[in-house]
């Protein structure tokens, strides 16, 4: 089988990590990457060997950066089966009509919403309904990490009402301009925050509310999760269907925060120190009358990656099987 | 009537607070404050006129320093009707035979655990049963802020189920030593954290489960507080409970972080910017099937000082009504 050509459209925090995971798939190729200016992380990307596309106007400036582009964007399309849009939050609904010119495949970030695609993923909840689908958008890293502890437990307890307290980190580690530097912010005021709508765009039937706070850090989001179950279960049930997920990290061994999870995946040898993977703690599993309460960890910068890589693989229906190609996606990482 | 001779042991963040808050009043004076060391804290009290009194053995180290003690720590007590505890957590504990043994009334902060008095204090849930009392347990800036919004929905709604996620200031403003800088941590990783239990130290018969996160910020706590109630109810509701109660504050006017209500603090010229008033965003508050959600901050430095004045005039017998007390507390504070 032929591999997928993939364009990944914005190389920032999401594209670069895109970019290399699609790279160490043997069924798709990265066709190229996009940067609308010759910054530093172009010059990485250079470094790295991709080719760089950029609007057709600031051509000259890669040139003269001693970064010579590829092309121009449209370019980088035209040679493309699909486009992975990684662009700032709202800017990928404006390339859109480009996408359909040239009848591309898209996949969207969850900075975009829902109706972009009309179908929101999340591998282990509704990977064979993006089974040859032409446009697709990968939820946002709290609404991933949601799904995944969600889907599990739905399937195998029922869930009646979730509610998570989102404690989210302020920045992304390489952001010198926002804050906040000394404080406890509202995002938003109101109850409930985004989060919990988002992940109805992926589990409809799910009764859940989230509220979210921004805290001075830059390492992971951390929830507080709180679910109402329709069985009678044991924290030990839970754990057990936890571990039945390959996207569920287990944390203990005397870890107590985001700081030393970051610093596993850096003794682990993980890229970017990034992890993938939902990390729960497992002694904050506990249960009482059918309520959950579990804490649990997410890096933002990373975690939807794998959920690119396998919608890239459910649209070009390069595997049908969700499982298979979770299982292909975590190896191919060395998850 | 006398005024009741009130010694503060410990002159740290509380105790300070405690001195002046007492110092305020018309019924009650300080007979001295405690000092271990002559410190910049020992010399900010001397500067303001409170008598300090130290272990015998650093009477000369005080003298030496310029701010010579009025005595020792035990010649501070035996002038006194009741001592305040304000050292730090589990110290209180071993002072407790030093006041058996002069027959002194005490205060203990949260720092030490309920059976120290066999009855934990808060101004708004029980503030009748302190009256005449010998000893009593002021609880944690935290579980203060939970009694009191607690005790005034559950009498007017009924409660059934109390569930905060607790967001946690790192260290005090002048602490220089701990962190984390930069990371949430879990504290404890075990759910509930003490915060609920220490509540039923309060209110017994409260159905609560408290989470604690630490993140990287010294200005107050936040709390996301979630309470199924047994009586129909609306925000508006909630709202005008809220109203009633003198120590509860709303935050509103696009307000949206505890940065901003600690500027309001420095504003209106409060001592230490101390907001002694449990702070709740008003546009927060959300009722859903009997659900309540709301926000609220709470300022750990400063909002168990009115309930420590409470203590004293009801251990004092200087008032049997606690809505009055309270009045007059506030009143003196300019709250």
């Amino acid at each position: 089988m032929a591999k997928a050509k993939v364009a990944v459209n914005g190389y920032g925090t999401i594209g670069k990590r895109v970019a290399d995971a699609v790279r160490a798939q043997d069924d798709m190729e990265v066709v190229g990457i996009s940067k609308t200016k010759p910054n530093y992380e172009a010059a990485v990307a250079h470094q790295m060997g991709y080719d760089i596309y950029c609007p057709a106007e600031n051509i000259g400036a890669f040139e003269k950066a001693g970064m010579p582009a590829a092309g121009s964007i449209e370019e980088m399309l035209e040679k493309s089966d699909l486009v992975v849009d990684c662009t700032p939050g709202g800017v990928g609904e404006k390339n859109k009509p480009m996408y359909e010119k040239i009848g591309l495949k898209a996949i969207w970030q969850g900075g975009e919403s829902h109706p972009i695609a009309g179908f929101s993923f999340n591998a282990a909840s509704n990977y064979e309904e993006a089974v040859g689908r032409d446009l697709t958008r990968v939820v946002s890293c709290n609404t991933t990490g949601l799904c995944r502890v969600i889907t599990p437990i739905d399937r195998k307890l029922g869930i009646k009402k979730v509610r998570a307290a989102i404690t989210r980190r302020a920045v992304d580690p390489n952001d010198i301009k926002k804050g906040p530097v000394n404080a406890i912010v509202l995002h938003p005021v109101k109850i409930p925050s985004h989060h919990g709508p988002d992940v109805q765009s992926v589990l409809s039937h799910i009764n859940i509310t989230t509220t979210a706070l921004v805290v001075p850090t830059t390492l992971m989001h951390l929830h507080t999760v709180n679910m109402d179950v329709n069985t009678d279960c044991t924290a030990e049930d839970v754990k057990e269907i936890f571990s039945s997920q390959s996207r569920i990290r287990f944390i203990g061994d005397g870890i107590t925060s985001t700081a030393e999870i970051i610093e596993v995946a850096r003794d682990i040898g993980r890229p970017r120190n990034d992890m993938w993977e939902n990390c729960v703690w497992t002694e904050s599993i506990t249960v009482t009358e059918k309520e959950i309460y579990f804490f649990m960890a997410i890096h933002q910068e990373s975690i939807t990656i794998p959920e690119n890589v396998d919608a890239i693989r459910a649209m070009m229906e390069l595997e049908s099987d969700g499982m298979k190609s979770i299982e292909k996606t975590n190896k191919s990482l060395g998850m």
